[in-house]
């Protein structure tokens, strides 16, 4: 026997939405059958099912529990993987559902957002042998003592990365209802061009910065077993942007993207006695108190004073600045400032800081454009600018006019 | 430690049809816990949500595989699950839900129509001794392999009488949107009477007859674990019918039913040389053919030549007479007649064939309405008539006036 040729597919909601597009996804598949791959396929629930089930549970409860909660939300991919079979068959080809439990794709015990441990695939490849197409309810796991558990929002994502990482391949395709990843949002910048590559480390920066592509997860664990992640559309057939090892890299811009992060309030408490430890006593606070905070900048200023500035979601805003009045006081700080409707826009890179002017220029750009920037963070592969929300789009075309300009045809 | 009261109760459908409904059922529960009852639920899929899923299916596959079918249907009791526990957690009351993976619920390999083999109670037991109450998708199971199986229309009233029958209690009530079992069908017989008990044999009998208050296997289940099946109302809360051993009757009527089944079809072949096997032969031929022979009736004639009467489905109507006309060719019988539109009425009741006329009597009513009787076939505890169906609903309310009457309040 000739050695298999494993391909992984994760398909997104929006592309099982119907069952029109779950008969032209089982299409699709076939092209891979005929083409010789043996075929593992991943799906989300159907369109808005997980939606539509969050909001059958507040009816009844607003803060269900979450074991409950993933017991009710897991339905969701189990109704689109036996769908999803039955339109295989219906095309002659043979294929087989498993939910996350009979795979025993195994999680920890942190329901609503588990972290996949192992994943058995003896039936897996068992059913590949038999020249089977295998469907595997994505986003859902089972705990050690059997309780179903989700990965989260997006979760598919990272099931599908990590059945490429335990079958030994390299091929996971995600095929989502957008042609790949683009230099900026198409939204805003209309000239905006679609990567035909990027690195492990640039993704995961675009998606802590807000570029909702892929699940963080499903990167890092790509770059961990080193997957290529093909991100591409299941609406045609154009190639996508392949996730993949820097190194491979055919194509290498200094700036890959431009991204901006709404719906974000920036919160400063001033003249902070200078202690050690004293930064992660407040975040500590701020953990406690389940308030997710972005950027983080911390500057020394004269008599050993410092001042922290944090972002925050503006809908944690209210809560995040009584936490701040209070630490304000323990402390004995100077005060607390805010502005609550402001912009994170990065630009995203690798080797970006090495590269000759390119900080100064993005602050001489802002600066051309009448725009103050309240703080600034700097990362390996990345700068990002806190700006007032409403230069938000004027800063990302402008910034994506001069690193990436606009498409070559 | 007291020793547990555990009562198993089963709702169905329409009495968890909505999130309103699912709150009632929580507080129905609650009057249980409040009485010292370990109580475990088994639930059906809210309204008509199986019927959707398999329209569902059939946008995709008209004969879809039945193994991904029962993968989609289980869907539907583990969603209600879900909420049910919701609905107890905002009560106050500590709930938690199981699949029937998870309490390792084992049937045979027979999807759509799987028989129940094993159940564990370890999780069940450990749940309620944490004074939870335990909550079980009905109707599905897995199959030695863990593949997922459902046990047919209705079967979720067999899962909780199997779950009755393995934690010891006999304490099993089916919860249904009618207030019990009645003599007749109301929609038919005005002064229909409300049963307050019936023996397991009675019962199996009025199913078989199409009245179909409960799933048969259920009451199989319960006459052989020896459980009290109440059956009864989610929306009041009268006391309905409980189906029991005779002997523990306190009520007993001679005759405890009256029903009609429709859209049956009649076929008779005549003058059949009376060979040893051969309605054994011609039943093997329908089985085959996967045609449900209802009655059946062999009379021997002259010349020992016999005729053999069967009642079939009306849908299965066309296909029955054709394999009977090759019957008749290949056995050299006399001909082939039947009759399209019947029904089957019948009157059950323990010991009716020994009570004095009462079979007499019977054909009377039928002669003295004008009714003709073109098959009859008698058991342990029922009589039943074929007539023509335009006489239906005439001879059910002739025979329940004669033998049951007004209701007495």
């Amino acid at each position: 026997m000739a050695e298999m040729k494993i391909i992984v597919q994760k398909y997104g909601g929006t592309s099982v939405g119907t069952s029109e597009r779950i008969k032209s996804v089982a299409q699709r598949i076939k092209k891979y059958i005929d083409k010789g791959y043996s075929v593992v396929v991943v799906v989300s629930a159907m369109g808005k099912t997980t939606d539509t089930l969050i909001a059958l549970a507040n009816e009844i409860s607003l803060q269900p529990d979450k074991r409950e909660l993933d017991m009710l939300l897991s339905t969701g991919e189990q109704v689109t993987i036996a769908l999803l079979a039955m339109a295989l068959h219906e095309i002659g080809i043979d294929a087989i559902s498993y939910t996350g439990s009979q795979i025993k794709l195994i999680t920890d015990g942190n329901f609503s957002n588990a972290k996949i441990e192992s994943i058995s695939t003896e039936k897996i490849m068992n059913s590949l042998k038999n020249n089977k197409v295998v469907i595997v309810a994505g986003f859902q796991g089972i705990d050690s003592d059997e309780n179903i558990t989700t990965l989260g929002r997006g979760g598919s994502d990272t099931s599908a990365a990590a059945l490429a990482a335990v079958l030994k391949t390299r091929d996971c395709e995600i095929y989502t209802d957008v042609d790949g990843v683009f230099t900026a949002d198409p939204r805003v910048v209309p000239n905006t061009r679609k990567l035909k590559e990027i690195s492990y480390d640039e993704m995961l920066e675009l998606a802590r910065l807000g570029a909702g592509v892929l699940h963080s997860r499903s990167v890092e664990f790509s770059k961990k077993y080193n997957i290529r992640l093909h991100v591409r559309s299941s609406f045609n057939y154009e190639e996508g942007t392949i996730v993949m090892p820097r190194e491979e890299m055919m194509e290498k811009f200094v700036i890959s993207g431009i991204t901006s992060k709404m719906d974000e309030s920036m919160i400063t408490i001033r003249d902070i006695p200078d202690r050690p430890g004293i930064a992660a006593k407040i975040f500590d606070i701020f953990g406690q108190n389940k308030i997710y905070v972005n950027m983080i900048v911390q500057s020394t200023g004269k008599d050993k004073l410092a001042s922290i500035s944090i972002t925050v979601r503006k809908s944690d805003f209210k809560k995040a600045m009584d936490l701040c009045e209070s630490i304000n006081k323990d402390f004995k700080a100077g005060g607390v400032q805010s502005k609550e409707d402001i912009a994170i826009v990065s630009a995203v890179g690798v080797g970006m800081l090495s590269a000759y002017g390119v900080a100064g220029k993005i602050f001489s750009i802002m600066s051309e454009h009448g725009i103050n920037i309240e703080m600034i963070s700097t990362s390996e592969i990345g700068i990002s600018c806190v700006i007032d929300s409403m230069y938000a789009e004027l800063a990302v075309k402008a910034l994506h006019k001069e690193f990436i300009g606009p498409e070559q045809k």
